[in-house]
């Protein structure tokens, strides 16, 4: 059977969805290799039509075919029972999608007004009107307007951080001892901002700082090794 | 082997402390009943001075002594391995983590901002000048005037609520399709608004509402019976 990931692709071959990371290391934890890894633009939507509906990551897992991360990391674990959980269980799983939609919710939303000027410098050039429409109406306001300003967001950006932040300052990992979706969950997050801005998003005696370190060198370093700034 | 729970008192047998409540079901999950509930005012730390330290809830088992209320889940999880168990494995533990500092660390500030006025007027006479002194260090201001512009901060309120709603829209429990304890750890926060205020916290349509209902009704009905306003 064929695995195939298809996934957003920005210019100069830049990976920075962060869905598409949290599907990636899923895959990887639990042992698997895409055949192939489609890069779709924001505007090439029709590659991947036959999903049935308009975003990326989808993975297409012979006959199945699976849109949203949230949905393939649960369609992972059940359909690759014997391999590493990605979730630990019930209660495991039941709490990641708390994590799921605190990063979606509340994450996403603090780092996009000090990084989104950076994101727009990294869409590809046929992406650009398309990026600039959604977002600007989604945030209520100029790209430019939000770049020219994104400091004054960085202690809400801080204070949402807290929950994560005191947790890695007492274990490894979200998860505990060893990472598991959870963590791939959060460092989707940081993995949006590497591939596209260069601006210093944790102190370095920030305990994240350490846990994102950890978290570029699993699985061979795969995420450390993708195209990114070097933070 | 006795088993005995020191907690917080409030005036007139009130029981609101939301790290106690988190220990109480903790318990029930276990299948564990205390001999003794040993209930202490603020301003009588020297009923545990034992635990040598100064907050309850401590829970006193057999010769174990423990204080705070993460250290207590973890050794009751660790203690009685094959009861139930409140974690579920690793991950469910490792997260559990994250979301006590984000009910620590988020949703009890941005409910104090509403109910603190309501708290303090449900605390101990004896305890009144310890509460109002500490309480407005942390704030910086008076409980009145905290209380005077509450309606100010549900917007606050309902925005960190988000992860969890949204979680219990999707699924009964933070946990999943059973309790466990992520959702004794958020439970307890409302119950610290349950045995002290008739704020409406939650719409009674929020998924919360309902799911605040289901966690009343655990345990034949324990937290429901417990006195407080009916919310």
């Amino acid at each position: 059977m064929s695995l195939v990931l298809y996934e957003l692709l920005g210019k100069d071959d830049l990976r920075f969805s962060p869905f598409a990371w949290r599907v990636r290391l899923a895959l990887a934890h639990k042992g698997l290799v895409p055949d192939e890894i489609v890069p779709c633009r924001f505007t090439e939507k029709h590659k991947f039509a036959f999903s049935g509906q308009d975003k990326v990551p989808v993975l297409v897992d012979g006959p199945a075919t699976i849109a949203d991360s949230w949905k393939i990391a649960c369609y992972l674990e059940d359909s690759y029972a014997q391999h590493p959980s990605l979730f630990g269980g019930a209660v495991g799983r039941g709490l990641a999608k708390t994590l799921n939609y605190y990063c979606d919710g509340q994450l996403h939303p603090a780092m996009a007004r000090i990084i989104l000027g950076d994101v727009f410098a990294s869409v590809d050039e046929v992406d650009r009107d398309y990026f600039r429409k959604t977002r600007e109406v989604r945030f209520g306001m100029a790209i430019e307007a939000m770049h020219a300003e994104r400091e004054r967001h960085v202690p809400a950006w801080n204070a949402v951080l807290l929950p994560a932040r005191l947790t890695v300052r007492d274990q490894p990992f979200l998860s505990g001892e060893a990472p598991a979706y959870p963590d791939y969950i959060l460092f989707g997050t940081f993995m949006w901002a590497r591939g596209t801005s260069a601006f210093p998003l944790l102190a370095k005696d920030d305990p994240l700082y350490a846990w994102r370190d950890r978290m570029l060198d699993l699985f061979g370093g795969m995420a450390r090794k993708a195209k990114g700034h070097p933070l």
